[in-house]
């Protein structure tokens, strides 16, 4: 079997960089390890940058998006008891949509078989061979269990954080930045009405909450916790009680509670593997970089990933040659450091952390009192929330 | 002896309190420990917010710093071997004055002298007395040696980080927050011409640099080092090579050297004492808060705390009660936590952290990257680097 661009991962970068190859009429194939009915039944978070919808609209995909997402004009940070608002549209005339992951990805997969384009669902891959020569294979097992083989011209790591592309790439030939925070998310999803319009992001003595929503009926909500504990050791009446405590206020918001249905721990975690490519394979998404979540960055900076790969990919099928394939890592790691900024900020500024000193907390509601009284401040936090155009 | 307002201090704080409230026809009288010609020749920094230059315009002391001062009407904040320019005057339309804290010092104390004011220089305090009751006592020595008492119907500690007022206050009724950094500032005084027009903050992997200007014959250039080093250790050579290795570049850019007449180490801490006031006493400047130097507030802190503590005492003296003078920690600690945060941000996006991780060092180096290309991010640190209004 033999196309242009070998993509591993059906994820957001994988499918949204197919899109983008086939109206340049560059012929791709997706390995993807997981079935179709699998991803598309994994509820995840999805908040997407203005940029981001604006791709899927140029993609054509974006039809079901603007009915059924959630516009938010704004978000809140809550703390002191009070909420206070970062008008995202008033401060640079864009939005965030909520529009959750899984959804994402039931259209691009909707639109990409409709062209026609091969998705591999239930295909794991061997080997990522060959990437510094110039005819990569990528070995796979397909969905009956055969082996088989995939060559082409480019191989594309859209693959996760824990997928075998990065590793193809020598570790002499890259370098890993990583940093592990000492706490992680403990998320819930149930069954009630929203609590709140926009996302409420609280920071409190007690440490981090966020209110988000998925539809009209389940709601996500998040609260800092260790790391290592287990959802286990947490109770329906106690995880409401934790949440009532870290969003009390003055002003008596409460939380509209209702019948938890699934609980989770999210580990938090910064990491960018440099360079983002290696001969013929270039890595997008989770593959190259993870954030914390508190940005909403993951899914965004998988698209500004591929939206530089595809120019580039562009320039070579037009026999450009290398010269914008060599230069991706640079070009996409502009808005990948800024991101990993923005996400540790955002973290840093909204949890607590253990061994932090008093006058620590006070400078950390200080910035938050900044950031939410000062135009230019909030300016800064809502443009990159929003997402920058990608060039 | 008695007066109104007793004012422990003749640093910035007080002298401009001083002026403040004769505009109001309350008198004041200044103990200071140390002796004019001291005080005049003690060299020191001073970079003024657009704040504070409108203040003393409108004491009327600003002539000789509208002749002599410089107008930096933007900042460079140098790294990866390049200038990257804050543009003060472009983002917030005001700017920042060079003027070092000893000629402002000179102006105010001629001001006032020139009043009429009473001035008591080499005069130490012994005792903050009876400030919980209606009327405080200030005991001191004179010049002469000889012991005394101010008698005043309120008490202003604007005698620094070290002096007696800020103790006065019983330790159960304050709060100190207290950060002590891992490093502090070798500086030197050298007699050389400008290597640059407008301050240069550098970040670099040896650590960071400052390049100001006292005069057009007179530089102050600083490095991170040490906190326990000692100037010693530095012969004249091994400076000019730690600060050219500093601020190296591709651009080629060269500081100009000179015979270096002063060596000193700064330490570098972040201090705020709360509330800063007890009874009748009330802290301003030094005495009640500290910053590291990185963000240049310092005396333009002090400049804010008596503003309000002006408005304060003359509602006080125009028989209002002591309603604005309670408020007047909660009124003037917003402005001094902004700046404590502010500070502490100048400080650890330019400085090397021992032990941070090859992550934290790209992470700081995007946010540097953020700052200089962001409008938003760049306003931001502009418009509290010249001064928010007062009020």
């Amino acid at each position: 079997m033999r196309t242009q661009v070998g993509i591993v991962g059906a994820g957001p970068a994988g499918l949204l960089l197919s899109l983008m190859l086939e109206h340049r009429g560059i012929a791709s194939v997706i390995i993807e390890s997981r079935d179709r009915a699998a991803i598309e039944a994994t509820i995840r978070a999805g908040i997407l940058e203005q940029t981001t919808v604006d791709l899927m609209a140029e993609l054509g995909v974006a039809d079901r998006l603007r009915r059924e997402g959630v516009v938010h004009h704004g978000t809140i940070l809550r703390f002191g008891g009070q909420n206070h608002r970062i008008d995202f549209e008033g401060l640079t005339g864009r939005v965030a949509t909520l529009y959750p992951q899984h959804e994402v990805l039931k259209d691009l997969i909707a639109a990409r078989l409709a062209q026609g384009g091969e998705i591999l669902f239930g295909a794991k891959v061997t080997e990522v061979a060959d990437v510094a020569a110039e005819r990569p294979v990528l070995r796979f097992t397909d969905a009956e269990g055969a082996a088989r083989e995939l060559h082409c011209d480019m191989v594309v790591g859209a693959d996760g954080s824990y997928g075998a592309c990065r590793p193809a790439i020598p570790t002499d030939k890259r370098k890993d930045y990583l940093r592990i925070y000492p706490f992680g998310w403990f998320g819930i999803l149930c069954e009630a009405p929203p609590s709140s319009e926009e996302l409420v992001y609280a920071r409190h003595e007690r440490g981090f909450a966020l209110i988000s929503s998925r539809t009209p009926e389940v709601q996500r909500m998040y609260f800092q916790c260790d790391p290592n504990d287990s959802v286990e050791n947490w109770s329906e009446d106690q995880i409401w009680a934790e949440l009532q405590a870290r969003i009390a206020g003055e002003d008596g918001f409460r939380l509209k509670e209702g019948r938890i249905f699934q609980k989770n721990i999210v580990p938090m975690r910064s990491f960018v593997c440099e360079p983002m490519q290696y001969g013929r394979l270039f890595l997008a998404g989770d593959a190259a970089h993870a954030v914390p979540p508190t940005g909403a960055k993951g899914l965004n900076l998988a698209a500004s990933d591929v939206w530089h790969l595809d120019r580039a990919l562009g320039a070579f099928f037009a026999g450009e040659g290398m010269a914008r394939l060599e230069a991706y890592t640079a070009t996409a790691l502009r808005r990948v450091w800024r991101a990993q900024h923005f996400s540790w900020w955002m973290t840093s500024m909204l949890h607590r952390f253990e061994g932090a000193s008093e006058f620590d907390e006070r400078r950390q509601l200080a910035e938050l009192e900044l950031v939410t009284t000062s135009r230019a401040a909030a300016t800064a936090l809502a443009e990159t929330y929003v997402g920058m155009p990608y060039a």
